[in-house]
């Protein structure tokens, strides 16, 4: 079957065959490379034709001024935009003065694959030119996993049929266009120029390009140095020239047939609000230089180790559709080169894939992506939740400013300070901080890395509880409540006692009240006393949650299952994403959902609906939600597994696993979604692996649906790999190396020992009828989606 | 005493002695002249010193990009703002060529005088220049009444002590600085340079500058001619030249002492989206040639005629404080002059007397002004809301933007398109469809106009009753609602059941039904059935009115009165108004109102609640609301009132009284809060008179508070005028030409037949302790307010 975009199927590598000038922005975002602190989309080495052709430096953004049509009192005055930085991708080829491009002459070949195991991304081109000659080119890219600031590209052309005369150019290009990012048309203008160059250098033969962000002050160089080879009688011609704004160096060399021209290419980069030019030049050599001294193979066998690595506890195994099982190790692939070597930085919601969302970070880095890392990769985890921590005095600053107690941390930003300028699904969105929160909780009890909750976890803890009673209320019978929030349904906004918000600042006090009697000095040193403690667990236990009793169903917030259900049926499909077509009046007013809110809570806090309550729940807000936001399906699988829904779940988890790939949002070519490939994970683990984590610990109960044989994963847990293997009739647990581990398995405990555990998989009540979604709104069967490839 | 802005007292007129640069700008805008289609600033004839010098027409604005941080589906793209448009105020004058400049030289005497029955505004000055000469300065100015285009000016100067050569510079300028209006820099850049200059023109001794406005394309034309006399012995000399963007006539004259230069400058204005250069100027000269052909001396007397005409009915003496006496008539000036030519144009929130709020229109003006006018000027009135109906294209494109079915008529604009940029609380506020609905209800009621009401008002009310049904819902119990609006009070936002907007929405239903019925051909036309009649009557009869059963008191909105109260004690006096010092955010998820909102309802849907549940209502709003609207003094004046509190009342009548006269709001320089002056009008009337009307017919239950001693006002009904003069013990009612009227005087029916009918006022009953407000922000005293001015 021919998939929409034309990728192959295959286990570890995606992989796409010749040129689709409608499809290079979508392939530019799936074949882009990153280590989450330098992020090259992967657009052709010659630079055209090109999509929108990015290479971000994570933390680098200008700033601009915040355009309010009406100004209020807290809007942020300065806003942030992540910027196209210089590029070293450009290596562009000349055959007889004949320039390279798909475009021109005979492509008889082009393949582009990403080797999820290798971390690498391989182009091979049979190319004809329209003056006769013929050439094969590979190149080979990688952003190093290793050497964090840098990249490299081995590019390789090699003469078929004649002699011929060959130029690479190979540049490092300053003037680069900056993304559409923003809708007021001056500030995107101040944005298109807000790289200012401060000079372009040669030492030998390296070239350096130094920039400086006119408003954000943000010094960065770009350094490049080369290793030429070839085959030919004639050793190459190198020279290297620098001007301020572009670095090239020119490689000439004659080749007969059969003959072949090496280059690796080694890019540097180095960036700073504080270093001199010299300095940045320096870092960004010396990183060059690192990189020369190990040379290409060590950095591709690097590369491969770093990913062994990762794969050996986080590679996820499904079986009953090869084209689920490649979606599901891309989409685990992009979730980790996201974030591998962040180092207190932010993850964009499109990591370093793109300039969406102006490369601002979202609250749902910590409530979709971090579970991910925490058991996968939990250094990494570690450092994303470093870096808010970091931010910490920006979300102090804005908690005062809102008049509110702790901290409020930033809904978007790139530092750390509130970059948002719609208020109402932003800065009322105050759940953020739980979802950090919890972050942080889930962290903790997942490593087990005390050291890290006393000087981390707690200060964010404590400032986030903080922030929550001085939110919230309490009523004349005892009742803590939280007014005129923001909950994570974009179509809803300004309501009183969201579900998920009060739900997750309860786990929120819970755990800083659990925090701080662990670490009573620290606790006590940050001025929190018993009686603080006590009040933290008593709002916990007050906090209300808003039933129907007469609907019996639990609201999404308080009075929402009052609202007039949005028209359906009179909603054409032409109309959504609902909010491209309807004001924000009119969809905060009804009953339409556009991503999984209630439901979330649902999986979230767990621990607060019993089953009955999540049926019925599940079944109301499944006939309100049009999944408009990419965040939606995944935590719709989540509990359509739970509620025994495994056929609903399972076209959910297709949506989640084809959204990118087959570019459902008609997006994907501004970056892709992290949150969302994350959620793929979260689907299949807490989906039809029934994990939940709790403080008593991990509970599966894992039941496939009709479309999978076979589901294996595995989790990092205290040090400790625990892979679960899932069947159709039974659950084997494998312990790695270390004491035994308690767990769940459905309602029984059991004492993991090192080693492999089978238990049996208890038959599936009867759960239903599927619940419905809104007209048009129902996903794509699995096999529609898929393509049920064997 | 001395008044902070040293205005003296006086029963007809408001003057000012000194010139104090620090109250330049207050000045302007308490001595603007208007009729509502021309505008003039009371500046200096000379132009220096000024503080925000402003020459306005009705109707012209420029367009300007609305910004926005982050878009949104119907959010308004373009904005609209008033204009200064070419100045023909400025009168310069040179003695011995030593410019006469107040802050120059020796001032002895400087009189500013608003003549409020001559619509004139005097100056007076006595001059001795530097150089040693002495002048006396004698400007009489006016906005014609009777010219509906046409200012004009007298400036008379004599020689005191020596002779002098004298020389007047009389000039259009064309280049006037715009008023900061928005809050983007770059929106002002371009309002700076809104108008193009397209000509100047001198035919004979008149001259004429034409400009046009870049974006949205209006041409506009100023003119001037002079009648120049003198009682020296050579005859002066006069010139007239035109440059683009400057007219000047030059008089000159030496004059000994005694004798006497006498200008009289005419202005005319034209204006127009669609007129040629030259049938603007010959429009702008045609009206200067016309009054030219009257003269002065009937100018002034037209003017006095128009007034006579209006004082007759609208004229309301209070007797027991003298400044109270003058600010009402003040009050009743600006108001009728800001509408008094209107002919199909908005009448701004500042009236022309200003460009703060960008020159717009807002609810105020239906809800707070239109009463007024209705009931003492209805020609200005029905000029209004044809203006309105001549915006309904535009508030059925609204309406459809929106979901709605129906007209949503613009929350701030100038030419009847939507210009907010904030749409939580403007685009949500939808009550000002009922507000106009309300105005139109009256305004037929009131003049018993049925062809108006046929031609004009029917559309009005049919086309806002199909809105109401569009946005309503019906609950199960059979319950109307409206969910997720904005009522009146901008502390809050986003509700469900505002009881001012549902009630509002109720007499809109049911206004339309009635209407329908009387004109069934009409309505028939307009697609309106029996059906939709008996719809909207069932769903204003169904309207739901939240109400707390525990509290047992009303809400402003479904669970208002369980928020958190406001921190009141922790918010120091200078921390108001608190939208300039805390979020939204923290606003609306509290109780704390900016202004009334449900004690509005109490007033304009006085039916709807019983005499207690008013005391009660209105005791709870009192502890929340906190003023930081100039809309809110006048309606709690009213309430106070009606549940006994007739000291309180005072205390908010003295404070409606005084906040443009004082600039309570510290923003008076931007123009005159014509609704707050109306509602002085409404406070007194609806207030210590108790008028209030109904299907029904005009009630009355009128008491004085302590600090008054009589109060008497006129309303015009059928055509007829009706007078109340409250005493102390008794009301007599005078009834003009006409057939008998039958009113309610408290519980009683009166049948009044033309003369006067005196009733006894009865004992006020018990009305409680005076009910309390936010700390720190109870009504000053009336004696502190007003200064007990015999």
């Amino acid at each position: 079957m021919t998939r929409p975009f034309g990728f192959d199927v295959a286990p570890w590598s995606i992989g796409t065959t010749g040129v689709d000038a409608s499809a290079i922005g979508h392939r530019e975002s799936v074949f882009a490379l990153s280590n989450g602190h330098v992020g090259w989309r992967g657009g052709l080495d010659e630079g055209h034709p090109s999509g929108i052709p990015g290479s971000y430096l994570g933390g680098v953004f200008e700033e601009h001024p915040m355009p309010y049509a009406e100004d209020g009192y807290g809007y942020p005055s300065v806003g942030q935009s992540v910027l196209n930085v210089p590029s070293g991708q450009v290596i562009r080829l000349l055959v007889d003065d004949e320039p390279f491009d798909v475009r021109n002459g005979t492509l008889t070949r082009h393949e582009q694959r990403l080797d999820l195991r290798g971390g690498t991304l391989h182009r091979e081109v049979a190319w004809t030119s329209p003056a006769g000659p013929s050439v094969r080119i590979a190149s080979t890219r990688l952003v190093s996993l290793e050497h964090r600031s840098v990249a490299a590209v081995r590019y390789a052309v090699e003469s078929v049929d004649a002699p011929i005369a060959v130029t690479i150019q190979s540049e490092i290009v300053g003037t680069v266009p900056q993304p559409t990012s923003h809708p007021d048309p001056r500030v995107q203008e101040a944005l298109d120029r807000a790289l200012e160059p401060l000079g372009g250098f040669v030492l030998g033969s390296a070239a350096t390009l130094v920039h400086r962000t006119r408003q954000s002050g943000l010094g960065m160089a770009v350094s490049m140095d080369h290793v030429v080879s070839s085959t030919a009688a004639a050793p190459p011609e190198a020279s290297t020239e620098a001007s301020d704004d572009l670095a090239r160096t020119l490689v000439r060399v004659r080749l007969e047939p059969g003959e072949r021209l090496e280059l690796v290419k080694l890019v540097g980069h180095a960036w700073s609000g504080s270093l001199s030019v010299e300095a940045l030049r320096d870092r960004a050599e010396g990183a060059v230089a690192d990189a020369l001294h190990d040379g290409w193979d060590a950095l591709v066998a690097a590369q491969r180790a770093r990913l062994d690595d990762f794969w050996a506890c986080a590679d996820v195994q499904v079986e009953g559709d090869a084209r689920l099982q490649q979606a599901v190790r891309f989409a685990l692939f992009h979730v980790f080169q996201a974030s591998a070597r962040l180092e207190l930085r932010s993850v964009p919601g499109k990591g370093l894939t793109g300039a969406g969302y102006e490369g601002h970070t979202f609250w749902d880095f910590e409530a979709f992506v971090l579970p991910v890392l925490t058991s996968t990769a939990p250094q990494a985890a570690e450092q994303a939740l470093r870096w808010r921590h970091a931010t910490l005095h920006h979300a102090r600053d804005r908690a005062r400013t809102l008049g509110f107690a702790g901290a409020a941390f930033a809904w978007r930003t790139i530092d750390g300070r509130e970059s948002s300028g719609y208020w109402p699904a932003s800065t009322a969105a105050l759940h953020i901080n739980a979802d950090i929160a919890a972050a942080v909780l889930h962290h903790v009890r997942a490593t087990g890395d005390e050291a890290f909750e006393r000087d981390v976890g707690l200060e964010m803890l404590v400032e986030t509880a903080r922030l929550w009673m001085s939110v919230g209320r309490w009523d004349a019978e005892g009742g803590f409540h939280i007014d005129g929030v923001t909950g994570p349904d974009e179509y809803s906004a300004i309501v009183d006692d969201n579900a998920f918000t009060n739900l997750m600042a309860r786990r929120n006090l819970e755990g800083a009240a659990a925090a701080a009697r662990r670490h009573p000095d620290v606790a006590r040193a940050m001025g929190v006393d018993d009686e603080h403690i006590a009040a933290w667990a008593l709002a916990a236990r007050a906090m209300h949650v808003p039933f129907d009793a007469a609907r019996r169903v639990h609201q999404s917030f308080a009075g929402s299952t009052e609202h007039a259900r949005w028209d359906f049926e009179a909603t054409g499909p032409d109309r959504y994403p609902l909010h491209d077509h309807f004001p924000y009046l009119d969809l905060y007013r009804k009953q339409v959902v556009k991503q999984a809110d209630l439901v979330l809570a649902l999986h979230f806090a767990h621990e607060s609906f019993t089953l009955d309550e999540k049926v019925r729940a599940f079944r109301y807000q499944e006939e309100l939600t049009v999944r408009d936001s990419s965040l939606s399906a995944a935590a719709q699988a989540v509990i359509a597994a739970e509620v025994g829904q495994l056929d609903l779940a399972a076209d959910y988890l297709a949506e989640a696993a084809t959204l990118d790939l087959d570019d459902l949002h008609d997006n994907t070519d501004e970056g892709l979604h992290i949150a969302s490939l994350a959620g793929l994970w979260t689907a299949l683990t807490a989906g039809f692996g029934g994990m939940r984590e709790s403080d008593a610990g991990v509970r599966f109960a894992p039941r496939l649906p009709p479309q999978l044989t076979r589901l294996a994963f595995g989790i990092r847990l205290h040090g400790r790999t625990l892979r679960v293997e899932v069947g159709l009739d039974a659950t084997i647990y494998e312990l790695g190396e270390g004491p035994p581990l308690t767990i769940r398995h459905f309602d029984d405990e059991v004492v993991l020992q090192q080693g492999r555990t089978t238990m049996p998989v208890p038959p599936l009540p009867d759960a239903g009828v599927r619940p419905t979604q809104p007209l048009g709104r129902a996903p794509r069967s699995f096999d529609a989606a898929l393509g049920r490839h064997a």
